[in-house]
């Protein structure tokens, strides 16, 4: 019951309302794999860092039971790195720098001993890369999920549109679904995409929640409110592994164990915001994860009693 | 078991991307009795109208249960006017004329048969005006609900933390509940407001849903995600009227009690928006209200095996 991830792993420097840190561990993958870790070992990774990514680093995944035979180290070139700054409202932020560095090379290998996965993570990268993994595989996984974002929908729509018809889940926040379908109304968005591949379709609402749509069904998730959001970053990865962890856990994708899985990966998403980076996902417990879990019961539960 | 309502009956011009209407019922008294009048008769109407009022309209109200003793008609003025348009996301909206007409004389008085009611439905007006229906009341309600706006906060903040003072639920916002606590997160923000005087706070996030807030307890309940929103004028009175509704039908002013209305509340909102006006509202049957409250059902329903 394995899971491959492919994504970033990375450097961030990020500035919020409440504090400023210059070079900390990120990357889309490097959340995927610290919320996913909590429910299913290995998740086996696929990435690209350079000669300055810590090797501590790489240990703390693998004492977490993350594979790294699919991590690439570039020995002569620098990590990827991005840098950040969150306006009050910490719902938007300005990229100050994007160093691509070794992501600029990035052409991800499946390792041997990766194949037979039955989980796929395929984290915002280009297009074209997504799918490249997607046919290296030499058995289709039970389950492919994308995440995506704006960028490549400007940039390399058709590419985009291709790997759609490969993959079952996509997730996406608001902004991107109405780009991708040219629908305004999230419903007639949702319609839309889910014709163009993926069974199922998250859109990512930020704050406001999660929406999952399957066929004519919906479900809707609630974040959870939260008294400070202290860094943002990471939570939709966080979100995505969380997801990815639950459904690789139980083996089941029915549309049943996805709404359990986006309310897993909404509670892991929401200790991600509480501290800098990947700090508090590094620190809590499956205790902690049971008592977010409960406390999203407690959110949404309410008896109706049809007269 | 009876409800009064105290708030505006008026005329309004709408535009919306869908549509426009020039002259049609509307004011927050009358959103409130045809959403509450679906659970709950009589409602007490306490209002203010000019001598273009129709007759057909007052009929309507009064065949629906909706006792209009309360309801002033000025012989020589004219009804409140107000007319707007929506922009294209339809979650914003310009305010193009505000006639208050009678409403600038408006001094609700009580009448006789009102008193005893044991649930009063303050909607939003110049605070002053809502202490003056309270203090009129020789026996307090079991539940007072009060619904305000920024446009008070702005104006006559201190009348309006003097009503505080005596009702048990609030209705606002995100944005008024930010600016009456003076509090950027909702959390905090309502934590500031319990200690105002309301035991129970509701912050409405229109297709985002609607949060309440009881001691240290919070529930979430969504918006449905509609297809199309027609026109959201009035959404907010409708939830109001849906949720006092289903309160005064069960006499049960519990915490668990307000969740399942909140739900009602969002269910009859989610019928409002979809024409114009009070339009949707006239149609609806019990069965229909059923079914959209089975759609919220399924729209949050999840299963959590804690491990």
């Amino acid at each position: 019951m394995s899971l491959i991830s492919v994504g970033t792993m990375a450097f961030d420097a990020i500035e919020t309302p409440f504090g400023k840190v210059d070079r900390i561990i990120g990357g889309s993958a490097t959340y995927v794999a610290y919320a996913a870790s909590n429910f299913i070992k290995p998740v086996q990774q696929i990435s690209i860092v350079g000669n300055d990514f810590p090797q501590d680093e790489m240990d703390a995944l693998i004492n977490r039971g993350v594979e790294l035979d699919g991590v690439e180290v570039v020995p002569d070139k620098k990590s990827f790195f991005w840098s950040g700054k969150y306006h009050i409202d910490m719902n938007t932020r300005d990229t100050l720098i994007t160093d691509l560095n070794v992501l600029a090379d990035f052409n991800p290998i499946v390792p041997e001993s990766y194949q037979g996965a039955e989980f796929l993570m395929l984290g915002n990268l280009m297009p074209s890369l997504q799918l490249s993994v997607i046919k290296q595989l030499q058995k289709r996984p039970k389950l492919i999920v994308m995440d995506t974002m704006n960028f490549w929908m400007d940039i390399a729509m058709d590419d985009l549109k291709t790997v759609l018809k490969e993959v079952d889940v996509l997730l996406v926040n608001d902004g991107e679904a109405r780009q991708l379908s040219e629908e305004v109304s999230l419903v007639k968005a949702a319609r839309k995409i889910l014709t163009m591949g993926p069974k199922f379709l998250i859109i990512k609402k930020g704050e406001h929640g999660a929406l999952l749509f399957h066929e004519n069904h919906v479900f809707f998730a609630p974040a959870l409110p939260l008294e400070e959001v202290f860094d943002p970053t990471g939570a939709g990865d966080t979100f995505a592994g969380g997801f990815m962890g639950h459904l690789a856990k139980t083996k089941d994708i029915s549309f049943e164990n996805m709404k359990t899985a986006i309310i897993v990966g909404s509670a892991l998403a929401s200790f991600c915001v509480e501290k800098f980076g990947t700090e508090r996902l590094r620190e809590i417990t499956q205790e902690d994860v049971n008592a977010r879990l409960n406390e999203f019961v407690q959110l949404v539960n309410f008896d109706i009693n049809l007269v």
